[in-house]
């Protein structure tokens, strides 16, 4: 093995799409072949992590090293697979924050999916989920996920609350009411949960009355400071693993 | 009052140096009267918040424009004086992220002190401490807090760790070994506590098995994925908010 392929975090970890398994040939992406050969100078017989979400992750050889790209072959399985805790962040996305930052940290958080979320207040004209997708990969990468959460197309406020699943339980960060602590809602939760934040601004005062009538809602306090949009999320979903997911 | 005076928060509020009183007259600084005047083109007699850090927060009209400033005169106190809990932030800088981020989140999420940690991997080599502290009057006046947390001055690990205030308890966010939840350890926390976090790359073994030895440090998980500095600590001032400070 080739000690100098590793990045500060350790190995070099790599998301792919294709199973995995004792002896599986896997073709790297272009990116992928790009960054392991010129930036980080690998060569054939060096070694990198795999993982796509399902097959835990693997120790994989570099191969088949050409000009234009290279393959893995997988060689044991060093992790089995463990589902990220079932969270979703549904966020209406904000100006001043891109989108970037908080599909980071809420995928190193550990959330299942990242929802967009258009309300009436809502100034951000277009949501770039091909560079969320990118930036959720890159994180997990990071992080030691064994997942990439699901990057979701926006959709209108009105159609999340209608097409709501109703078993998973929606945690509404309402600034503007009364509400119970959110550590108090979740001392001993245990179904799927959602996490909702708004625009600048807040949702309007007939989007509030609608999500908060909804049975599946439990609208929340974040404590006595007015929090931006994306430090609510955060926040919520940090307190949340804490909690309920897999910080325990 | 003049009504178009209102950030999308509600009322400009401000953070100011001097005594807050009944009739108390205030300068406003060059900053703020530009502005006012300029940027929301307020006017003599319209109405602003003010707040200090001690004397809770105040009404106050804009009087004495004149092209160069304006002053602010004290009308009646709206909110009195409560003390944000007394967490402290001490983080090693990192590269990626800057410091802005991290100040502006952290005043939000409420904390007391934001230090500064130069540990042996840190390679930011320059803090500006001047920065932080405008964002975190930024921030404090957006979230509505009545202070604004203190920004110390850069310290080295070992120099911070052999002057520790011994009743106060450190939560050491260690990535490298084992530790319980940091849900289990505040379970009925009610002291003084500061929450450390490393630089890119973690703490050095020396490092860590020193900090350990402490008897005021508690070694905390933040769960099974691995976080960068400034999102263990936003979640860990989260969590802790949400079990031992005012979320509760």
């Amino acid at each position: 093995m080739n000690d100098h392929l590793s990045e500060p975090g350790g190995k070099v970890r790599l998301f792919v799409e294709a199973p995995l398994a004792e002896a599986a040939h896997v073709q790297a992406s272009e990116a992928q072949a790009h960054y392991l050969l010129h930036v980080m100078r690998a060569r054939a017989g060096d070694r990198v992590s795999l993982f796509n979400g399902h097959d835990g992750e693997w120790l994989a050889q570099i191969r088949d090293v050409k000009k234009s790209g290279c393959a893995f072959g997988c060689e044991q399985q060093t992790r089995t697979q463990v589902d990220t805790p079932d969270l979703w962040l549904c966020f209406a996305p904000i100006k001043k924050t891109p989108a970037d930052y908080l599909t980071q940290k809420a995928t190193e958080l550990g959330v299942s999916v990242l929802q967009p979320v258009i309300t009436r207040r809502t100034i951000v004209s277009r949501v770039n989920t091909g560079r969320m997708r990118a930036n959720a990969i890159e994180a997990s990468e990071q992080s030691e996920r064994l997942s990439v959460p699901e990057i979701r197309e926006p959709v209108l406020l009105e159609k999340l609350i209608a097409a709501w699943p109703t078993e998973r339980q929606l945690i509404f960060c309402d600034e503007a009411g009364q509400a119970p602590p959110l550590a108090q809602v979740l001392r001993g939760a245990t179904s799927a949960w959602a996490v909702l934040t708004g625009p600048e601004g807040g949702f309007d005062p007939t989007e509030r009355e609608m999500i908060r009538s909804k049975p599946f809602v439990t609208p929340v306090s974040l404590g006595p400071r007015i929090l931006r949009a994306d430090t609510a999320g955060l926040a919520a979903v940090a307190v949340w693993q804490a909690l309920a997911g897999d910080w325990r």
